[in-house]
């Protein structure tokens, strides 16, 4: 189950995770991604780009979502993720599909999903990146769809009141916020994600809400490291949940 | 020059600010806000909801901008802060004028501008408020002016390259940046303001770039107290440099 460019990672929490040895690795990023969005209930969770799998993995162990769907466009990275799916015996409850996000409305049908979760591409397709494509780059960046393209679909598939959550860098907020007023994905929380208290954020956690009401609450920062660079407590306890 | 129901408040620096007794006083925003802009060079800056003249007195200080603007709509404040500016000898730099910054471009000119500042209202317009506006009121809630139009008339009095500064409270930035694209002035720098670095952000300071390119950057958290509820050490600094 296993092919020899891969390895098996333990989550910790009884599941585990397929991921090339040489390819784009999950990060901190879904983790967190999977915590923020774990206490919205849902009976329907759509996990976009999702990569090997992690976020509808995560989600499987930390709610009690009968459902968990996930959508990768690379057809290598969804098939072991769909391998990653049989191997924790979770055939039952996340469903793998390789299609593009921005035709996901097609795949899946409009209103589908009371909630969504997304770790994108977080880097502008430079001019130089178009010649040089491949499955880390469309990983890494936007090559294959934009935030207003993920924005866009999670709009014509969430139900009204449903939840979207992504994760993505502080340096696109202004293009976050903009695309999600556009498409009435009303932005109700964000939390910033610090390497330490004196330092900038590096990642921020963004929840909206389809045809949700006007209100935004920036919530207390989550900062990665204590000042003497050991996790925070936090951190501790994210990864101690996994 | 200073009347029954007024005082006046040294600012530690060398300059004065006559408030009402019982009116709006000026708060750490105003300080942060013009500490916060100060080391953009100008030749010609405008401050917005101007109020006391707080905002140009301190950049007259901090600065070396020859002449600073500064537009406050109700007529009796910006008396007011014409006689700051005459207690503290400023006449010659700060110039008040009383008018609505929704018409500022036929007051000042398009284009008149390579620095606007804006310590604008900050609560929304509420079904209450209609019944009952007093100088206050007119103050706090954008009963004269919403971001959009301090935005949108900023665009307007701003040169191409012109920097936008405003400070305002962290669960209006999903409209502040929509505003600022809308009308081209490019999100360049967020810090959001803490009570301490375990609590949410309570204000964030914006810079904006009239006809800038795409590149936001989250500065460093700016903590008002620390862990102890002493002053943090920059609050300290931006204070003792008043």
């Amino acid at each position: 189950m296993i092919k020899n460019d891969e390895c098996l990672d333990d989550l910790q929490n009884g599941f585990f995770v397929i991921q090339k040895k040489n390819g784009f690795k999950f990060g901190i990023d879904a983790v967190l991604l999977a915590d923020f969005s774990k206490d919205a209930p849902s009976k329907t969770t759509l996990d976009l780009c999702t990569g090997t799998g992690i976020v509808p993995i995560l989600l499987s162990a930390k709610t009690k979502t009968p459902k968990i769907h996930a959508l990768e466009i690379q057809s290598e990275i969804a098939e072991m993720a769909e391998r990653s799916v049989e191997y924790n015996k979770l055939s039952d409850r996340v469903f793998i599909k390789c299609g593009d996000l921005r035709n996901a409305a097609l795949i899946y049908g409009k209103s589908s999903f009371d909630k969504i979760t997304c770790n994108p591409p977080y880097m502008k397709c430079g001019a130089g990146i178009i010649n040089n494509i491949d499955t880390k780059t469309i990983s890494r960046h936007e090559v294959m769809c934009t935030i207003d393209d993920v924005i866009r679909s999670s709009a014509d598939l969430l139900i009204p009141k449903g939840r979207f959550f992504m994760i993505h860098r502080p340096s696109r907020i202004a293009d976050i916020m903009c695309s999600m007023k556009k498409y009435k994905i009303e932005p109700k929380k964000l939390r910033f994600i610090h390497p330490s208290p004196e330092k900038a954020p590096t990642m921020v956690l963004v929840e909206g809400m389809y045809h949700g009401g006007d209100e935004l609450k920036i919530l207390p920062p989550l900062y990665v490291h204590n000042e003497d660079g050991t996790y925070s407590e936090e951190i501790d306890k994210i990864y101690g949940r996994l």
